[in-house]
């Protein structure tokens, strides 16, 4: 086999445009100086586009799981409620997160690979005037899940003053984001996904609504201090260290998202979920969520007649080709393709055409090339639409 | 369309593998010092295994028109007659590199897209029995004809002293080269090639026949004076500067090539021409070689009932992915792919499956997904001989 390629096809981290892999192998500049102010200035006003938000876009320099500690810490006190809606495994990071800092944490459990259901939440605020905030997952990245996060904002505005704070991490950057439209509180996302960057950094942003609760809020922190972020971005810089070098390449993946632009990268993402699905479906193989639930950025597929795992190491011994498993009781019944940031439509056919291969070497009888005509039907009545 | 991503799908230049790009960005070190001697002797036994040779393989600084003319100008004395067989574009390079140098040159012409015959050139020889060199390639980049080089060398040596030369940039590397056994008295390749590295660099082997004949040449020389660089070598030095990054490349593409196993590398080639030519056959599309002259490295296709032009147009515009057209009175009829080096069957797939979208596009009625079927059958097979 052709050593030293590797096809990443994991919903994150994700390929690095090589573009940006040459940003970020720029000398070292002192993070106190002009030119990284300058770079701060540059990328504000695109991530805030990304977010759908006027609101200031904070830089952590951290993991997304940061991301996710600064939004409970910041907008949660000590003894104040709190519910989690829990999808799947990154939902239940974020209560993990709740518990662990003294906040009364409900939990809303929704069966993995169907989304949370917008009613069921507001039903629950109403017999729990008490909760001051409610966090939930955009993207589930365990199932494939894309949850309806303007619906859900909708519904909770109807009872509840609470606020809503979203994960985004596996889906901001490929999916469309309107913070401020939809009205979201506080909306998190990190690098390794479809920002196309390494992992090590986290974006942050919090509604003015949320904004008030995090001035007043007593709980202590420092690092994670979301004020103390928000006074220096706004001075085009940044209250600790940064990771220089991330800045480097966000700066370019920014600039490619606006190269491409942002509904063309929104639209290509559909596209691609698009073509994957088609593709299973056209085989008989089972994708674990609906149409309807599904995410642009991860599939899940649940096959019923081969073996997950062994395919998996097949795709990796053949192709040098890397599909996730599953997570917790999902770790060997399911698997994961990743399509989110640097991947195209060639690049799932690719996926695809090898998956093809990589079932028949599981043990299952296919048509050779269906899956992939199915995908390239798609490809093609995309572009007449 | 996802911007940066750029899909090298052409005979050269090939895409560079990561740890290969790395590799050369190392930092620059003096050439007269010890590491690059250390590296010119770890790089000296894999480039003659390459070759399949025990000579030294000489390092130029320069692209494989440099190695031709290195040829040339060091085995063949002024007046002296030659000739030139001439399948195609780059067999008229090694005609006028002669002419320029005093050479009686005599050609045989070939029909482009057919092997020559070791036949015709014995009987030539018999003819002009004055013929001191007779100048080869291996494969013809423009047709995608790998020529019978074994045999040719076994013809001509039943009737003559001729020196054999042999052009194989766009193949060694990437096609099985017994230098010494079949008796091939010069071969010189370059860099960007099946060598999986920018232009910059040829290397060139001479028999010990061809040796004497060199030292023998009164003909002025200096840069491509073989007898320079061989004294160097041998010393793990060169004569000149050399293009210390290339070498710095070339040591991780050799390193590369012996993790894989040069008859892997060499069944990698040959499964990826099998897919690509059954992937044409099924589509009903015409190729330009038989089976039997196909070379393992380059396809070209003869499309019958769509422009070859607006094909590649597509495939540039939709995914990104360069298709080499073709050369003089070819440019506009035939399309090529290139399939060497840092390529893959997983490649093949992509490649295959984006270019039935381009055919369609182009106006050509296929069923979608035949050509990938085939290819993926002919993967299959391959695991099973």
């Amino acid at each position: 086999m052709l050593t030293d390629q590797q096809i990443l096809r994991i919903p994150g981290p994700t390929p690095i445009p090589p573009s940006v892999n040459r940003a970020m192998s720029q000398p070292m500049i002192g993070h106190r100086g002009q030119s990284t102010s300058d770079m701060i200035s540059d990328i504000r006003p695109k991530l805030k586009r990304v977010f759908g938000t006027e609101q200031e876009v904070m830089i952590l320099t951290g993991s997304g799981t940061s991301g996710l500690e600064t939004a409970a810490v910041n907008t949660v006190a000590p003894g104040e409620e709190a519910v989690v809606i829990v999808t799947g495994s990154f939902g239940e990071r974020f209560a993990k997160i709740c518990e662990a800092y003294d906040i009364k944490t409900h939990i809303i459990e929704v069966t993995w690979g169907e989304a949370l259901k917008p009613l069921a939440v507001k039903e629950f605020l109403q017999e729990h005037p008490e909760v001051k905030a409610v966090f939930s997952t955009y993207c589930e990245t365990s199932t494939g899940v894309l949850n309806p996060i303007p619906e859900l904002a909708a519904a909770i505005k109807e009872v509840s003053d609470a606020l809503l704070i979203v994960d985004g991490v596996s889906c901001i950057g490929g999916v469309e984001t309107k913070m401020d439209e939809w009205g979201l509180d506080v909306v998190v996302t990190g690098s390794q996904k479809a920002f196309m960057l390494p992992a090590g950094l986290a974006f942050i942003a919090a509604s003015e609504r949320a904004w008030k609760k995090i001035e007043d809020n007593p709980r202590p922190r420092f690092y994670l201090d979301l004020k103390k972020h928000r006074d220096n971005i706004v001075k085009d810089t940044t209250p600790f260290t940064p990771a220089i070098s991330l800045l480097f390449g966000l700066q370019q993946v920014l600039q490619l998202m606006e190269e491409e632009g942002l509904e063309e990268v929104y639209a290509r993402h559909r596209l691609m979920m698009e073509m994957t699905r088609s593709a299973f479906n056209a085989l008989g193989i089972s994708l674990l969520t609906s149409d309807e639930d599904a995410s642009p950025t991860v599939t899940a597929v649940e096959p019923a007649d081969f073996d997950s795992p062994v395919f998996r190491k097949i795709m990796k011994r053949e192709f040098g080709m890397d599909i996730a498993g599953g997570q917790q009781h999902m770790a060997k019944t399911i698997f994961r393709i990743g399509h989110m940031g640097y991947c195209s439509p060639a690049d799932m056919l690719q996926a695809i055409a090898a998956m093809e291969i990589g079932i028949v070497k599981a043990g299952k009888e296919i048509e050779l090339g269906k899956g992939v005509r199915a995908a390239q039907e798609i490809y093609l009545n995309e572009g007449k639409r």
